[in-house]
């Protein structure tokens, strides 16, 4: 029982050091852990099985969305790279260079990919001929390099898995619809499987990416009233299609450069989930997205009751594993007590104890993992339960979230009441900016916060919280 | 119709020019393509599609048998690479290495992985602490480099894609269980679900992978009488274990090295389906990892026949893709002819015409892809007409490729027969070995083959066709 004490005081309190909290939950829940290799992680087992969830399900969706997947190239040769001038500026900071090979120099240095558009691009200007080679519609799903001077498991590492969606189109509008599409994809599958609220909205110039006309983003609000950006889509325009020389034949038999969106998400969202639903017991896992939904304890105390529990543990579990994730934890060298705050800080949705008592009442128990509730269920009853409680988990944890947000997203009219905002509480806040850059960084100088994005849809007018002109309600917030 | 013809002469045949039939087959089929990176090829969205049916159908095999995925950093640092010195020593030679990261020159440099022995050991000697950890079951999906100075699509390409299993054991019996039972496993796959037969084996002490104690394999004919690799299983001993200093405490208290495993499969595999089972008209894909197992192209001529067509066409559709990969190919812009070369040059097993006549008498005409035999069948019949020829399909591939195989393996005693064997027929030769390098090196120098695997099992005795000394027997071949 000393092993039971010693593993729970281990997870600091989530309000007393929120990033202390965060590394206590990732290592000791064995999510990941740290490498040999500054900046970057190893994701184990039980981390990369949440990330499997999240490639099933979003795969889902952009297949569904008429997406192939293919896959590019790690390298990017340094000419490749730097065509687009505003590109490579942006990325060189922070690419991993090969320049050596066996035990020869090589001629020209080859990035790690840091992105993949300049890679892709050089195969589109190949592929596409004419008007019928369109759209193009690809995905890949990837590990990626970018040299970060200070790194975090799972919210900005070295190297991170992610996908990324490279499409090229014949017209202007064709890649406004598409880049706007996979936003909406993302929203649906960040809200309704992750259960984590969104914002979306566009970016400033400044917070764009680098070569692109527009960037799309999805800004989350963490626990810590930090907004983490969880995924961006971008509409290319031209750009690249001008510097690669991707052209198509049209209908009118015109030679016309393509249209290109790029679109990603991150092994970041697992940060995502554990920031937004986590607390200081461990990790909180939405059902839709958890590797394991019950964990079915056995309780025994004499060796006979052991038997009488199995088989009733036995059918059960059988009568769960048709439609759910369900793991029975038989270990014998573990108390019950030890076993529940395990699974506990592992986030498990549901847990589901049986012991002899509930075994003479044909019935079992079922523990919550968000607001610990217990009910005892009979055990006629306990597939239909399950089901039930794993969609009201699900269903409350993104309105507990929504809640938090609403409640974390204040509004503002001049800078020294955003300070006073941020200094207490932190979250968004709504206020007008009038689209300089000047304002912009003023308030980042003072605040610490950038602009999130600027709401889609119709513009809400109001004055700039800097300068005081005219300007449109847009979100800012401290981020990661 | 002049792009019909254009189309089928781009192949050359298999029989006339093998090497170039496979590339044409690789590039016109979009399996993938070359890229702007020496020696890295692009995999296309069919070539990639094929790709995820093999991860889809091994993973689960994979997982059926306890293993975990997990994920590990892309870089070896230098020093961790060559501790193992036989290890450093394999692989230095193809290593591609980070040097520079933004502008700054690192102090150690990294490799990309050749593989991931080093960085996987060095964890495991973090986590391991009691025989309770063990056994540690542990696969990785990645991309992996190795500086190869002559490359072949899929077959061997600077960049690759494969999984790697890493596994760690409290004793010896159990490492070497594990080794064969993975190689197990990938023969069931290899054979059951890509049909192609493969002799398993170990391999001899020049063969054999970098710092493994014992190398087993499965080696493959192509149809030009070469032999390949498709699939490697080692059994590590203790060889990382004791550089890493991976121990456990055992149930006798005392601290011992684990037993450790390593065995993979790459896309290399997809070389191997094209060179075993395509023909003059392209690829022939076996009905279980097919993207689409079933083409539909409907036939019309006059705008009143497309209508009546389309609606049983859909209905048939319907019917089919209940159970099936069905693809209809819709394109008015190509001749049915045209359509049929197209397809069949993608290998899709079973094609299936509809058209007017057709509509008149209820039937659909079914078209094999790998014997072009046809048939009629009525309706009511086609869904399970379709599962019992996909079926019959599959298990021929298998049986015409083993035979093959059987056909093309040859006894020899000396080594002048082997030397005519070889120059007449290529194929496996079954015949003794002594165990001595210097007689495995001069079959090489005077023949080419190598030795492929020395068989499992009860060995067969003979005399060496080198020297004459007692030996037995193993398989000979030239190899990719």
């Amino acid at each position: 029982m000393e092993k039971k004490t010693e593993f729970v005081e281990a997870i600091v309190d989530k309000s007393k050091d929120f990033s202390r909290w965060y590394t206590d939950v990732v290592v000791k829940a064995q999510l990941a852990d740290y490498s040999p290799i500054k900046g970057c992680m190893v994701i184990r087992p039980y981390g990369y099985a949440l990330w499997e969830k999240i490639q099933s399900l979003l795969n889902a969706r952009i297949k569904a969305t008429g997406h192939q997947n293919a896959y590019f190239p790690l390298f990017v040769p340094e000419g490749l790279l730097a065509r687009e001038a505003e590109h490579i500026e942006g990325f060189s900071p922070e690419v991993a260079w090969v320049t050596e090979a066996g035990s020869e120099k090589l001629e020209e240095r080859l990035a790690i990919r840091p992105t993949s558009e300049a890679i892709i691009c050089s195969m589109y200007a190949k592929w596409i001929d004419s008007w019928r080679d369109l759209p193009i519609l690809i995905n890949q799903w990837a590990n990626i390099v970018r040299w970060e001077r200070v790194t975090r498991l799972f919210l900005r590492t070295t190297e991170f898995l992610w996908q990324e969606g490279h499409t090229a189109h014949c017209t202007e509008k064709e890649a406004e619809e598409e880049a706007l599409k996979m936003l909406g994809v993302y929203k649906d599958f960040i809200e309704n499987d992750l259960a984590i609220p969104v914002l979306t909205g566009e970016k400033t110039e400044r917070e764009k990416f680098a070569g692109a006309l527009r960037t799309y983003s999805l800004e989350a609000l963490m626990a810590d009233g930090k907004a983490l950006q969880t995924g961006t889509s971008h509409n290319l325009g031209q750009h690249f299609a001008k510097v690669f020389n991707i052209t198509f034949q049209d209908m009118d038999e015109k030679r016309k450069y393509v249209w290109q969106t790029s679109w990603g998400v991150s092994t970041r969202l697992i940060g995502a989930i554990i920031m937004t639903h986590g607390d200081d017991s461990g990790l909180v896992l939405p059902p839709k997205i958890a590797p394991v939904q019950v964990i079915i304890i056995p309780i025994w105390g004499r060796e006979e009751e052991k038997e009488i529990v199995a088989s009733r543990v036995e059918e059960v579990e059988r009568l769960l594993k048709a439609a759910y994730e369900v793991e029975v934890d038989w270990r014998s060298e573990y108390t019950p007590g030890w076993k529940f705050n395990e699974w506990e800080l592992k986030g498990v949705p549901l847990r589901l104890e049986i012991g002899p008592k509930d075994v003479a009442k044909k019935q079992v128990v079922l523990v919550r993992r968000d607001t610990r509730e217990k009910e005892f269920v009979s055990e006629e009853k306990v597939a239909r339960r399950v089901g039930v409680l794993l969609d009201e988990i699900q269903a409350d944890l993104f309105k507990r979230a929504k809640k938090f947000r609403n409640d974390n997203t204040r509004p503002a009219s001049r800078i020294d009441e955003m300070e006073a905002i941020l200094s207490e509480h932190r979250g968004f806040i709504l206020a007008s900016w009038c689209g300089s850059p000047d304002c912009e960084e003023k308030v980042k100088e003072k605040t610490m916060a950038t602009i999130r994005c600027i709401p889609l849809g119709k513009r809400q007018a109001g004055k700039c919280v800097v300068c005081g002109k005219r300007g449109w309600a847009v979100y800012f917030s401290r981020a990661y």
